[in-house]
């Protein structure tokens, strides 16, 4: 179901002690190969994370053998000597599972502007390299345990999986419930498989999947300093995979996974889809849909039951996307409440005491369509994010 | 202290109906001359009401003799007949006073997608009209009706009012709590004066003054559909005031509404100064300042009083302003927590128990400065927007 889904990876996740609570916060995966082709995007605030400073660099080369990813910090602002625990972790991985460093992907999540303990991470990696080697590690236990480790405010495990008929697999772990907004959101990913692809083919079909998935969750209109999704092709199903199809199964395992940070997004109440029709482009779609994800006042309705399409609109009449302000229909829940400008059927009508919220925004100024995911602004959204400190 | 602070304007509040409280909800402010001078800046919103498409004409030759506005509807996206309810309200209102309706501005306040009645609205015009005529409409008393019918869910009359040792006189009411956002905010203000000045006049003065006034007044980030500062000329102290002094006089009296508004916005525990300093442009100062008056994330940690300025760093990040990411300072409350990218002093030591908050970033990066002000996000702000529904 999750990293391990694949063949070709072995995965651990531990209690390094970064988490006050005593809970899982480190986890290894390491490709076993053959191959050891490697993609990643990473978050486009320009306020990066050391640990995506440094993933960056690896990246380039498009091999990679491990990633180790830690919760219980960013490890973000932390200057040079968070740099330095960055490598230091790398090195500690590359060590353990004698490969080199400049092969490991690091990832971080957590508190900004607070050093890790490094003597605890590398702990941690002892551990969890000890249970790559001596354990059952490319057990669905293995994947589960790393996806767990990688936890902030997340109450559950995302995981995802798909086979192909042709014989090759893809699967993944996410968290993520806070600060997740565009260009991703605040995220960490890693998807293997073992189909044969080189890191140029992954690096396309990577691009293409987020895009259209990640990139278009916006839960608070937060945009982390650590977000990271990794994509490790093990080639170990001696499959050459069709990059189309591929494309197509790894855009259906991201959106599993974004929507399952959509439903654990911290203290919402409704998921919210946001469809914008008959655009010109599909960037004006995108763009009208994240400026009502965005709207503080549209959320607090929706969070308290109430179709105010007047707060869609006046969001929507924010962006300079191409329209005419009087020419849009809404509907929200199916039910039509605005047609060309004017009221149409009772806000009454509409029913929004289900979780599934589906927001219709009909432009009429072209043929292009795009949907953003979003959730309501509710009481335990603003709790959390008041009292939340780890 | 309010817009019959200045000689020549009389002004009335009255029940109209259009509340289902029973409270003040239609106001007229006349201008008794002997000039009719006026200028007014209007939302930036694409999805504009119908009030403001009306004054938009009635504005353009600068003749403004009254002015009519509403609580208790926005008359937006109501189609032709909600322009129709506006053209009629400015018809009822001339034919009261024995003037052009070309010559009355219209605002609305409310709920958007609903009609306003017409006839509610004729008969709140004929008892606010007959006040003017026989009440004591120059008075104060008269200014703070006028102050109170605009209010929606403000919890108190904004008033201000400044006389210039030269013998004229500046004052004005506002309201505003919600959809506080740029380009204006959504606010209602009418500034009277008595200064001699023609309508260009006015309107450089109005535009300079809204500009680094209500333009940086950033609550919610939401912006409305219905805002509009207009300022009105009688010319009955019969001194031609100078231009700059006039400016920096209307400019006082602005951010004195300005602040009423921010400490007035609906449920907040904080209001959050956000000075921008050491930037290559103002308008980058007014981006990064915006960005972080934007981040839900950073606000709901103020309302916990939890200095988490990680939260600040990230929402920089998300701007295209100049700046070396790891070249920043912040100070909150005069704490600096973060020196050029790194931790400084403990986030302890800053103390977020008052209702002022100041954050102070600085760029490193020119000689420009900002600042923005915005509220905390606290359980308050999402009740009252989950409930509003009048």
């Amino acid at each position: 179901m999750s990293v391990t889904a694949a063949s070709g990876f072995a995965a651990a996740g531990v209690a390094a002690g970064l988490k006050s609570s005593g809970k899982r916060d480190l986890a290894v995966v390491q490709n076993l190969g053959p191959l050891n082709a490697a993609a990643a995007v990473f978050t486009t605030n320009r306020c990066k994370a050391n640990p995506v400073l440094w993933s960056e660099q690896v990246i380039t080369d498009g091999v990679v053998s491990a990633i180790v990813l830690n919760s219980g910090g960013a490890n973000c602002y932390t200057g040079t000597r968070g740099f330095q625990t960055t490598h230091e972790t790398a090195e500690a991985v590359a060590e353990r599972l004698a490969i080199s460093a400049g092969d490991v992907l690091v990832c971080s999540t957590g508190l900004i502007g607070e050093q890790l303990d490094l003597d605890l991470l590398k702990v941690g990696v002892w551990d969890a390299t000890l249970a790559i080697a001596t354990g059952d590690a490319e057990s669905e236990a293995a994947g589960l345990a790393a996806a767990e480790a990688i936890m902030t405010t997340d109450t559950r495990a995302k995981q995802a999986a798909y086979t192909s008929p042709a014989g090759w697999t893809v699967g993944g772990m996410a968290k993520g419930a806070g600060m997740l907004a565009p260009g991703l959101a605040t995220m960490l990913v890693v998807i293997t498989t073992d189909a044969v692809l080189d890191s140029k083919q992954l690096d396309t079909a990577l691009r293409h999947a987020t895009r259209v998935t990640f990139d278009r969750l916006d839960s608070d209109g937060c945009m982390s300093t650590n977000d990271t999704v990794a994509l490790l092709g093990s080639g170990a199903s001696e499959v050459r995979a069709d990059l189309d199809e591929f494309t197509v199964a790894l855009t259906g395992v991201c959106r599993d996974l974004a929507e399952q940070l959509q439903a654990d997004a911290e203290g919402a109440s409704h998921d919210i889809a946001i469809e914008v029709v008959d655009a010109a482009t599909e960037d004006d779609a995108v763009t009208v849909g994240r400026a009502v994800a965005r709207s503080n006042l549209f959320k607090a309705a929706v969070f308290g039951n109430d179709p105010n399409w007047g707060r869609v609109l006046a969001a929507v009449g924010t962006t300079d996307a191409e329209f005419d302000p009087y020419g849009i229909d809404v509907a929200i829940n199916g039910v039509q409440v605005c047609t060309a400008g004017e009221p149409d059927q009772p806000r009454e009508l509409v029913d929004l005491t289900p979780r599934a919220v589906h927001v219709l925004i009909d432009l009429h100024a072209g043929d292009r369509a795009a949907t953003i995911l979003t959730n309501d602004l509710t009481h335990d959204y603003v709790h959390e994010n008041s009292a939340y400190a780890s």
